[in-house]
């Protein structure tokens, strides 16, 4: 992939983003992006393949937004970054005349994106590169359940050092009555300390876990949960890993209540 | 090594071109090139080192073919992207001056062949870093074996996928009586449905694959063959591992026939 | 932390050093920067973050040396790099009006230590950013000890080849009385058959090795030491894992013996 981008686009600036999204996973994928893409200059291209129905019927699509632009699969992997509020244009590169010569049925990365972000990165129009179209596949509502005090979720993935991510964000959390929440501004800026009500626990498999604000809240070795970095409720185990610890991994259910 | 190389050629675009190689796996490394290079542009430099034989007495090389520029070990690991059709040219910088002032005997990649790659991207001619050769070591011949109406050969790794990766490709495969071959066009680009011949069938452990054309051409979990994206043979689980499925790996018999 | 560094600095060249540290392991951290630092160019800007003390109280900075900049967590990760005698300034970041915004508790390595290498690429100087001061935290000593003839040591880390790196340097081997040390200068550029005293013998586990200078000294699947490319004794398999021959890891003892 990046061969090509440079061969097209030889002053394209690379990066990689991840190579930790589980295969097939276009869910996690998803929430990878969503906390990572707000920290990435204003009109940065995003090339995004997390793609299991390659060489299939799934459509190559451009988005823009507000703030960037995509190049990925139309399989829901951008739902979470591209809200439809936030969309200024779909078009659908699925038989451009910019993918490459030969076009493969399993790794469309090189051979359809790679060249079509390329051409972005030039400067070329999205609608010189395919045709318009008005919506995008998105992904079924995987937003965690509120169910009295209660906020019930799942772990989405693992990451490197075995920390269980859940798909409930900040603003998922049970709410208060009229009181302030705690620990809940984007990107975990919270403090221990602040709050002024009955404190939240985290229940996964057998272990009620109290939700902190940082990994040394405990000493090492003991688990908790937090809002991570990315804003989403994360189970871990201060300098070790709740996957061991655990032995839990995506799909466990995770809930949230108070006190 | 890229510190080695931005010191002497702070202009150099660094790409990494893959670490799946298997530890000292000199012949998957020549099948990962042969795949990667075609898709890099004219004049690129590839350097490449898997170099199980380093601190002995193997040769450290320049080749020059009619499109790329190549910095390695010589092992064999340049034997696919380096017919002796193409070549124009061979170099033997292990004594080189431009190696590093102190050269350890475990890591060559940092103290000979970066020094040199970054030569390169100043444009020193080859003959400047070494003295010019006749020849490179090759491979022994691993290409499969055609008896009868079946083609042999064998899975050389396995992809981060779980796919397994064997030695076919495309112009291997079993040979139809004067018609059409399916799916048979470098980097995979055939259509299904596009078959006027008996279909190909791959035999693996105890096994029987249809060969088709892409990893949705059966439903999520099944089993299948196809010809991938370097043209190889794949034995894949659609949105699954082969590997787990079928517990094989590297050197696993890998049968094509006809019906 | 890309998007952060190039959306202050965009012509920043980014080199990802490695992702082997295990997760926590200040002390390999420590050891690995060691081992590399000396191949980037002077002045080159080294952000590392091997922080398990993230959120809690520990101080971020940055360390000028007579040849580079660090920005890091002040956890003793730069204990080897920068030596007192070789340090010009340290400046505490932690309260940075530099900082991003919205600082997590979870993620200091986005939201403190890359906007601050980010100014650094643009050449603020670093009293602009931080208050200077006097020292910074090191690591508890964990050099191997001498007693009588020998050098008792530890594996600090696994490589990806499966090579056991221990903490023993060149400079820590069993001196000889008066003579030649073997294989000792910097990087490992001894030449086997220099020896002039009785050779080193290198006890792990059960195993007494021999201290060699190339992996390929012995023939394949045999087990030895050597000192690597990082001048640091290392346990090898010729083309195998040295760490699935002995089931060994970090923390095993390693004695180096003369004779």
């Amino acid at each position: 992939m990046k061969g090509v981008i440079l061969g097209i686009a030889p002053e394209a600036r690379l990066v990689d983003l991840t190579h930790e999204v589980p295969p097939q996973d276009v869910r996690a994928g998803a929430f990878l992006l969503r906390g990572a893409v707000p920290y990435f200059p204003l009109g940065t291209i995003h090339l995004a393949v997390v793609d299991p129905g390659v060489g299939g019927a799934r459509r190559a699509l451009i988005v823009a937004t507000r703030s960037a632009l995509y190049v990925a699969p139309d399989n829901g992997l951008l739902s979470l970054v591209a809200p439809p509020s936030e969309i200024v244009g779909i078009w659908d590169v699925s038989q451009s005349t910019h993918r490459l010569r030969k076009v493969s049925r399993t790794f469309h990365g090189r051979d359809v994106f790679a060249p079509i972000a390329a051409r972005l990165v030039l400067r070329a129009p999205p609608v010189s590169l395919g045709r318009a179209v008005r919506s995008m596949v998105r992904l079924p509502e995987s937003r965690p359940k509120r169910n009295g005090g209660r906020t019930i979720g799942e772990v989405l993935w693992v990451d490197r050092f075995g920390n269980l991510i859940t798909n409930i964000a900040a603003a998922d959390l049970p709410r208060t009555s009229g009181r302030r929440t705690p620990t809940a501004r984007p990107h975990g800026s919270g403090r221990t300390g602040s709050f002024r009500t009955r404190p939240l626990s985290v229940t996964i498999g057998d272990a009620v876990l109290p939700l902190l604000a940082a990994y040394s809240d405990l000493a090492p070795g003991h688990a908790l949960a937090l809002v991570n970095s990315a804003d989403l409720v994360e189970i871990a185990v201060n300098q070790g890993s709740a996957a061991t610890h655990f032995a839990l991994g995506p799909g466990a259910r995770v809930v949230v209540t108070r006190g």
